[in-house]
């Protein structure tokens, strides 16, 4: 059953008051979709021509924006209120609770206080698992690994032998961590492989998207820092360093030894070369292709990869190119033809 | 054991009829490949030639290219009765019949009748599974789930909690649908997480390829409606709402809140932004990158995109824009050499 | 327990002899992150000024700059001589050994001699598989398939019915193989699925990273040759063929029916529309988009695709485009007033 609050409760959970009737709202949406029994909010003025139309059943709205609403909340910054209410009806992801008999524990595994394991799970030798862990269907822990507290890995997650990932660290389904890292050489006799014996380093507070993949190192780690966020289907390279809060969008590939800054943004599909720097601060536009360092505070798009403002003229001029080559064309013929008269 | 039929039997199949010797037929390929018990055909004239090399011991023709021709299916359209054919042969995937004992199965989950649940799948609380659907090993469904009839979820296919999925859907290995949105602001108090406490809805007649990933709603739902065919390794963010019989081709991403129409394609690898609106009937070239609204019927391609005439010819160009800089550079000289005389 | 070995059984591994003190080597790693009980080496003589600062130790090294050097092994080629030793301190993957009894393995599939089965594997009718191959937790293997000898499959791989692999192939976790191709064709009744009755053929020694897809042919097979490298989320349309010894980087997307040839480079992200035939001996850089066949030696980039050297020449100008329309303008300008004053 999804939760249901009353409006009271809703203000009281946000330390707000409300105005009209003590309703019980049974959801939140956006104001073109809510319902009667459901919470909506304004925050962006572009959309207060809504708020006449909206069947939401109270708002969170600024107060000087309240007057014709019969049911809401006053607050400042209903966006940030409004965040905090998703928190309130938000439920806890799973159904199951225990350590499950379907589950292939290996004896020599330590499993943490707390912890929820679901069927089909396989832990290896000597692995380590905080307190307060979830476990889903599917997941597979390698042996050697180490996992901090309240870490939850959704289904079919694998880690491969001596990851390490920090605590309260999130994994959305079938995340690939610890994979060998492409290490082939082409050789007089054929493709050499160059065994990969690093692993990975997750540190605490990272959340990574549906099935992405991080390769463990050639030598030493791959390591990703603190409350950095991972989108769907990104490729992570060996021995990659990535660094504290960064934002990484879905389908971005970094090729390997590739070091990432502080706080850096790399939108979706974007391409990084292998053994560059990207500093802190950066952030790197969608589809770029990154082949040079890039400093601290760039702003880049393009591939490869140039400064934003360039890339925008570019491309607004990039349609005009088919004319420009006419208009050359036709000054060198006038050219021609002031030659030859002179 | 592959399938065989006669040529008579396949003939009378298609409402057809056949000449030459009522061959067994082992199985269906090309002109190149096909043995002498195997059918094949010829649609596209191109490929005339190839008829007196073929081995294929029968032949789906027209009747005015079938003179010299021993063993043949006689019809007006090869190309759609081969198709019919593939049909015929088509073995249906998987060897598993009933429940296996071996699944976990919340006690308040609904299967429909006629249902087929490999080993090793996990079905959640309050969850509803129509009837004559295939669930294969390792598939996880989530709580609160709605499967309509006759769908197919093929290995390691996860569902999370509250996903809707209609009838007829078709799901490749490896699938994630409603994963959590990718919904992180940077505060100055650190990242904070959005709760996404939207879902998934699928409507009936979908297919979705291999480790594709379609993450839930921040609110409301992420939608995907009748009868679209997205393939492999495709991105779809939260709230983004995909029309009807549409085609999303291999490694497209699309960001969260983007709104794409009926009928329109989406070629390899594009990228469009969020919060756009992508018309009915448009056609995006392979990487293309989109970052504004497109109107019905447009044909675009590039990154930025363009129109598709505009893209091609420029494409046509870029070789020649470094002798386009050289042009220009002899331009400037001839000129200045004209000013200097005048 | 990770691998120790002394100095002096390494350097007799290698077939070498070590000058200083016979220490106990715990690992391997870079002059950079190197501990005293680690093993490093010099191979670039870019990092030779590393050696006075690194905490190896000891040091793979050529003799001449080994002077200073306290514990080392001696070779002409410390690269090569340290690639080895990866393989020497390399542990295998995994803990479990035999056939797990919680594995589901249809009585008619035969499975050969020192094969490791771990729990939550499922193998289907009819299939062989080799001797000594490992099959990981969620593995799924359909009917009628065949594996060699010596293969890995990694937790969570995936293979349709009819698939073929050679020996020695080792696949990372989340690979889907002979998943439907995407076949869909508009009509005036509506999109039409074309059935895929073909398979998925991998040669001998082939490695596939993780996530990656490759899909069942339409007719035939789709069919990659042997030593060939593929990495991490990589996409493979039904019917393509793939050479020996080729390289495909991350994220690379195939369309349908094209055609690689041997010892081909395709970088990272680079998508190949279907129906083209790429050469022996190509190498397409990152990002690039192919729309047209490309010979034997080529190295190409761009998108689409033009030589080398003029995509590179093109990236260096392109950020002096909008400086090139500038100075047309002028150019046009100036000649506007020579023609007014003549």
């Amino acid at each position: 059953m999804k939760k249901k609050f009353t409006l009271a409760e809703i203000a009281e959970f946000l330390g707000l008051s409300y105005k009209g009737e003590n309703i019980t709202i049974t959801g939140l949406n956006t104001l073109d979709e809510a319902t009667n029994s459901e919470l909506s909010f304004l925050a962006n003025p572009k959309y207060i021509n809504k708020i006449s139309s909206t069947h939401a059943g109270a708002l969170i709205i600024r107060e000087d924006q309240a007057e014709n609403i019969k049911n809401a909340i006053l607050c400042d910054n209903p966006y940030f209120a409004f965040a905090r209410c998703m928190g309130l009806f938000q439920e806890k992801e799973g159904f199951f609770e225990g350590i499950s008999e379907f589950a292939s524990i290996h004896p020599s595994a330590v499993i943490g206080e707390n912890c929820t394991i679901y069927p089909f799970v396989t832990i290896g030798a000597n692995t380590k698992i905080g307190n307060n862990c979830t476990l889903f269907s599917g997941v597979y822990i390698g042996e050697n690994c180490l996992i901090g507290e309240n870490c939850t890995l959704t289904p079919n997650c694998v880690l491969m032998s001596y990851t390490e990932l920090g605590n309260n660290c999130y994994l959305q389904p079938g995340v690939v961590l610890g994979g060998e890292g492409y290490g082939f050489v082409r050789t007089d006799f054929g493709i050499q492989k160059i065994p990969q014996i690093g692993h990975v380093l997750i540190e605490d507070n990272v959340e990574i998207g549906a099935n992405t993949t991080i390769d463990r190192a050639a030598l030493s780690k791959t390591h990703i820092r603190k409350s950095t966020c991972i989108d769907n289907l990104v490729q992570i390279g060996h021995n990659v360093q990535i660094g504290e809060e960064c934002f990484i969008i879905s389908q971005v590939g970094i090729a390997g030894s590739t070091k990432v800054g502080n706080k850096t943004t790399l939108a979706g599909q974007v391409g990084i070369s292998g053994h560059l720097n990207i500093g802190n601060n950066v952030t790197i536009g969608p589809q770029a292709g990154v082949i040079k360092d890039i400093e601290d505070n760039k702003v880049v798009s393009g591939s490869p990869t140039m400064d934003y403002s360039t890339y925008m003229r570019n491309a607004s001029l990039s349609a005009k190119i088919p004319d420009l080559f006419k208009r050359v064309s036709a000054l060198e013929k006038k050219l021609m033809q002031f030659e030859e008269k002179n």
